[in-house]
């Protein structure tokens, strides 16, 4: 008989049906057997009666692979829902041992390193495998609102000859007879296929050897790029990101209703427009005497998450025009406010969720930004080449995917978020 | 006034328009210049008569990004299309160097290490573009047909403690105080995510440090991995791959006809069903005497080929069942043929295209063919412990995009397949 899967047994009532998933748990009682199995649809209860069959299902550790057939039927218990009477069942790959913890329970309430030390094991409970439910439908409403709006997906490479955005925090690879690097981002590749494409995104792992152990930061993660030409400055970059994360909370809500619902979490709405201060304005908001020189601590975003949601009632917020000095080499300037450029933070309730901006497009202007911050041309010949021969005004932006879903989820640690973290400390499983 | 794009602008008979594009060519004739502009839709024809303009276009460099207003009209030499009168220009970033070589001829014949050393001019070549909006086609077409079965996108590490597939052949990172890998697969994770999704797919890339030098080997590339659950055998995994070669085409139909058109390439048709003969049966047909003990040469592969096209009218073909000593340890055996495996591949045209099979799923089976090729189990630690604790028969495939691509748009060198190639010799651009 066909396989059916538990989130269809409620359209077979008075059918036999046969399910194939894992034991989740059994409760003896004394004349029946509760077998809970659970697959990919959620879970389904199924109701065992005869001997050999209840003998079967206690002898087997939880987590092994059965089969079940039985006849649909509305619960015995007056709960709603429907369960499996009638049932036989036969094991397809019994597990080999007894997991280390409970899946069976609502919560997985275990310290982060047993979690994280036993993902194979851990994302099986519904709790964890929801985060990355989330992740899949974020990443899929990324590409649909992008490909909807003209941009081309492409691939660039992750092994880089030099370091992307500035000399350190690369990690070195040994390539055949020479030292290589991973890259940090596609910034200068998805820059390059503007010249191509005018519009681009890419969906990849970038790599940061950056020494922290904080709950905001990772040493591999994946990063959401996008990238478009002939804009006018960065606020067209600006409203297509708006779009973006619109169309990302969308898809999460469509694809991933089930899954928000067993986290208990409610999306944010992202408002038309998402409300934009001025990075003065915002000094000025925090008190602080001087803009230029500054930056934003976490504690400034805080605050300003706080204004935001209290004068526009947003839980988005973009500041524009962060000092040059805070911004890498390949930032526009702001024209009107020497010192300032056209780079803009997305903060989501206080905490910066994208980073994005308007880059130069004039080759010289890159020879002089390279030399004001005394980098050799030589070292970005094929970023250069791009520029040489006659790039539009351009911009675009980066979200991190784990973060996101970390901020999206409540996750408190964006370990949390990665299927297989990589940390200075971990690089298993 | 708004821009259009080149693609649009037929649509605007009798009305003027504005676009913004590269300046492609320009003819200059006694009273009039024609001016050929590209943007993301195609190219435009622009007659100029206004003196000033035509001097401007004629000192700008090939490749100046411009803005054009005209009047749109049908052309006036009698070919099919419109054309822009009345025209006016105004540079928006001017090239700072004339290119190399020249991007307006229907084909860009150049020597490939030409191409590559200045792929971020040669990606602008219409030919050269076509190819990889094939790629994003081809993975769009991946993506939507395997969310349609059910199956959920991963994300997994591409940094991983030891070698996936065996010791040789990976790229050794500095990992902060300790040496870590490049991954060469997905492959574990893959496998250890069926026990959470049952059926996931990811698109990432890969990295493999063999020191080939070949027009079918990349050393960094992008593979579509896909893994599913709860099967029979290997034949369930090559259905699902046959719908997915025919989604990708069909996809690539869809959304690259015209890239298509521009690289003169037909697709081909996917049988349905794919034939599929058994290794044992190949060798046979190739007059090989010891089918146990041998494997597919090239020839072989290319003669295969042959006999499909001859006997089936086919382009592709199943090969299943090969011998165990050329497939990884996970891989399941044949039950019915000692010394034969449930691994397969798919051949387009003689050669292959993708490999697949079912999977060992039970716990004791990896630990026995783990020490039947002298590897210990400590190495796999965090991969053993998916099997632990109960996985279901199960089984998937990897497809080789610039493999695909090349194959599809019939390119004689896997680089061109590529946006930016990586190979022993090459890192940049």
């Amino acid at each position: 008989m066909a396989r059916v899967l538990s989130s269809e047994v409620g359209s077979h009532v008075g059918e036999r049906v046969t399910l194939q998933g894992w034991l989740v748990q059994v409760r003896q009682l004394s004349r029946v057997s509760f077998l809970i199995l659970r697959d990919r649809g959620g879970t389904a209860q199924v109701v065992l009666q005869d001997g050999a069959d209840r003998e079967l299902v206690s002898s087997l550790h939880r987590e092994s692979v059965l089969e079940v057939a039985g006849l649909v039927r509305p619960r015995g218990d007056g709960r709603e829902g429907v369960e499996l009477v009638d049932a036989t069942v036969a094991p397809i790959s019994p597990a080999a041992a007894a997991p280390p913890f409970d899946l069976f329970r609502p919560a997985l309430d275990l310290p982060l390193p047993t979690l994280l030390d036993n993902a194979p094991l851990a994302l099986r409970h519904p709790s964890r495998a929801a985060v990355f439910e989330i992740q899949a439908a974020a990443v899929h409403g990324f590409r649909a609102e992008l490909r909807r709006q003209g941009f081309v997906e492409v691939h660039t490479p992750k092994i880089v000859a030099a370091a992307t955005e500035g000399g350190a925090n690369v990690f070195p690879v040994a390539y055949f007879d020479r030292t290589a690097y991973l890259a940090q981002s596609p910034q200068f590749y998805k820059q390059t296929m503007v010249g191509v494409f005018e519009r681009v995104f890419e969906v990849g792992p970038v790599f940061r050897a950056e020494p922290h152990d904080t709950p905001r930061h990772l040493n591999e993660y994946v990063s959401l790029d996008a990238e478009m030409g002939f804009i006018r400055d960065h606020r067209d970059v600006m409203a297509v990101l708006s779009a973006v994360i619109a169309a990302m909370l969308r898809a999460v809500a469509e694809d991933a209703g089930a899954a928000l619902e067993r986290l208990g979490v409610a999306l944010p709405e992202v408002p038309d427009p998402i409300p934009v201060v001025h990075f003065v304005e915002a000094q000025r908001l925090l008190g602080h005497p001087d803009p230029a020189g500054g930056d934003l601590t976490a504690a400034d975003e805080a605050a300003l998450g706080d204004w935001a949601r209290r004068t526009h009632g947003a839980d988005f917020l973009f500041v524009e025009g962060y000092p040059a000095a805070q911004r890498p080499f390949y930032t526009h300037p702001d024209p009107a406010r020497p010192g300032f450029t056209r780079g803009f933070d997305l903060l989501f309730r206080g905490q910066e969720l994208v980073t994005g901006g308007q880059r130069l497009h004039r080759h010289q202007d890159y020879l002089d930004a390279l030399a004001l911050r005394g980098l050799s041309p030589a070292a970005f010949a094929g970023y250069l080449q791009a520029f040489l021969y006659g790039m539009p005004p351009h911009g675009g932006f980066a979200i991190g995917l784990e973060r996101f879903v970390a901020r999206i989820a409540g996750l408190e640690n964006i370990r949390l978020a990665a299927l297989f973290p990589r940390d200075q400390a971990r690089l298993a499983p």
